[in-house]
């Protein structure tokens, strides 16, 4: 399979991306990556990285999103933007998926812009993967759609559904709707019509109601459903607090020990390195044609080479048939 | 002063309630305890407790409001329960104040019902102070308001930014907007509309724009604006990673210690005394006449004290006038 990688995309620029695509394909021998950017800055780190010529591509673009620019001023000012082209490519059938580590409202934007949804789907949606007392569940929309419609919410269940199986092995996925409480009635407007249609639809069995913030690192369900405006504060919130949890437990526990301090910094880094981000192989952005997977911005090579072997493993497992065949059992409703 | 103790709230019924009083006594010389609930279960933890005599009294109350009870119909079925008689006793300036671990819903729907609003406050706020890596942060509204306005959120900062002056001792507190990026024009209209109110107000100087989820625990800021929805996930989902960050620590770092394990677990049980919640001293509802301080429903003794020494401490530093004066310097604006 071929994936297109913004190789311009992140806050490292080139060199993590081409990195991460000799990792991915030495552990991916099916892939094919074709790096998308500008070709007199790839083509050095091509030469150095070494990297297997029959399976590396590049395809150059002539401009660069910047990490901080508008993504409706960057989609009609940099046409020719790596990110945008590798859109381009996914939409003409010329790779199978995308990787980008750049500006994150710029990948949604283009994937937007495509308008080549999945049949059944009105709004596509980001899905992380959170880590839990029980393994991993994944949490959607975490920031493409920041004031979904009831149904966008349904969608994203379904979606979330079809991940949890597929991706993360857990034969019956359980669901839940992130809310203020976990009795019927409560939250706004928005949760409570979304709860309605959960427990109206075929997923009622999967659904077990409203969760709390509490209930995600609990392991409480498989696949939490939310707004992409609270779960984009969700996914960085988790970030600042296991920082600041990790930074407190560093100072205050493990710097003053008097015999065990080495080892105990080095089972603690091992526990960063566990349960960081990077670890987790980056967000697809659920409900296109295609794969896209959208990684944090400061990835270096081995989150990059994590987020490829996703893109990989959603091809593989054919994700898209799968969620089509989930969203086509979901009655139809007018409501967009 | 006179701070009502809904005796009955929390998970753990009477008992704590009763305890903490105790240590809120002898914490706060100026303190008289006035312990609403039912009469009989409180006598004998009284006598047994061994309470100064002639600072504290008992209000009787019949009725009790459950932890998981629909706070609408605890009001209508309900008159005589312990939180809805403090609030009465608030309204009728029998008491400068009150506290409850009991159900937060009902809390807030009595404070609701009484409508004794400060004066410029169209809707009270539930404010939360949180840990930081610079010291703490008030985060509001964490729960009472799940559909605001952008004027509630204007009111929100500007009471943030008094009680992060008066109650955290932050002279020249900053104030920041929850949202999904710093850049303006990010996030859905609520946001987008408080945005441009905060920048066209006296706040504005204090106001460095949007903040996102990673922001709070790095202590960008010390007062965080944000919707009760968003702000009840933050709240909870703040307790969800800490407990499960902490588990994590104890079984891979600090277990497998050859020498150090005891030493380590003892630093371990200190950080999460300090950064518990219970060590915050419960959160609260801004922009009523009077104080009211809500706390966690697992409250036990020393999380009980600490809510009624925050509930002097307002009391003392007059913190209501001075949210008044600081909201009558806000634009007037005719929409609620």
């Amino acid at each position: 399979m071929r994936i297109a990688l913004d190789a311009m995309g992140g806050d490292h620029g080139p060199t993590p991306n081409v990195g991460g695509a000799r990792l991915a394909l030495d552990a991916n021998p099916d892939l094919t990556v074709v790096l998308v950017g500008d070709e007199t800055q790839l083509a050095p780190l091509l030469a150095a990285g070494n990297l297997p010529a029959g399976r590396v591509e590049v395809i150059h673009a002539s401009q660069t999103v910047e990490m901080k620019e508008k993504p409706a001023e960057a989609l009609r000012r940099k046409p020719d933007a790596s990110v945008f082209r590798s859109w381009q490519l996914l939409a003409e059938g010329k790779v199978d998926g995308l990787v980008s580590a750049g500006n994150t409202g710029a990948v949604v934007a283009g994937g937007l812009k495509t308008r080549k949804f999945l049949k059944c789907v009105h709004r596509p949606g980001i899905a992380t993967v959170m880590p839990t007392a029980k393994g991993r569940c994944v949490v959607l929309d975490v920031g493409a759609n920041v004031f979904p419609k009831p149904r966008h919410l349904l969608e994203y269940g379904a979606m979330g559904t079809v991940f949890a199986r597929h991706i993360l092995g857990v034969e019956r996925p359980t669901l839940g709707l992130m809310n203020v409480g976990e009795e019927e009635g409560k939250g706004h407007d928005l949760v409570q019509k979304t709860y309605d249609l959960f427990r109206n639809s075929p997923l009622k069995e999967r659904f077990v109601g409203n969760i709390e913030g509490r209930d995600i690192h609990r392991g409480a369900v498989d696949v939490v459903v939310t707004d992409g405006f609270t779960g984009n504060v969700v996914l960085k919130l988790c970030e600042g607090v296991f920082d600041f949890v990790m930074g407190m437990v560093q100072q205050e526990v493990i710097a003053p020990l008097p015999n065990d301090r080495g080892v105990a910094a080095q089972a603690l880094k091992g526990l960063v390195g566990k349960y960081h981000y990077s670890a987790f192989g980056g967000a697809p952005l659920l409900g296109v044609e295609g794969v896209c997977i959208i990684c944090h911005g400061s990835s270096k090579d081995a989150a990059i080479a994590n987020a490829l072997g996703v893109a990989a493993l959603d091809v593989r497992v054919k994700l898209n048939e799968k969620i089509v065949a989930e969203l086509e059992a979901l009655p139809a409703n007018g409501e967009e």
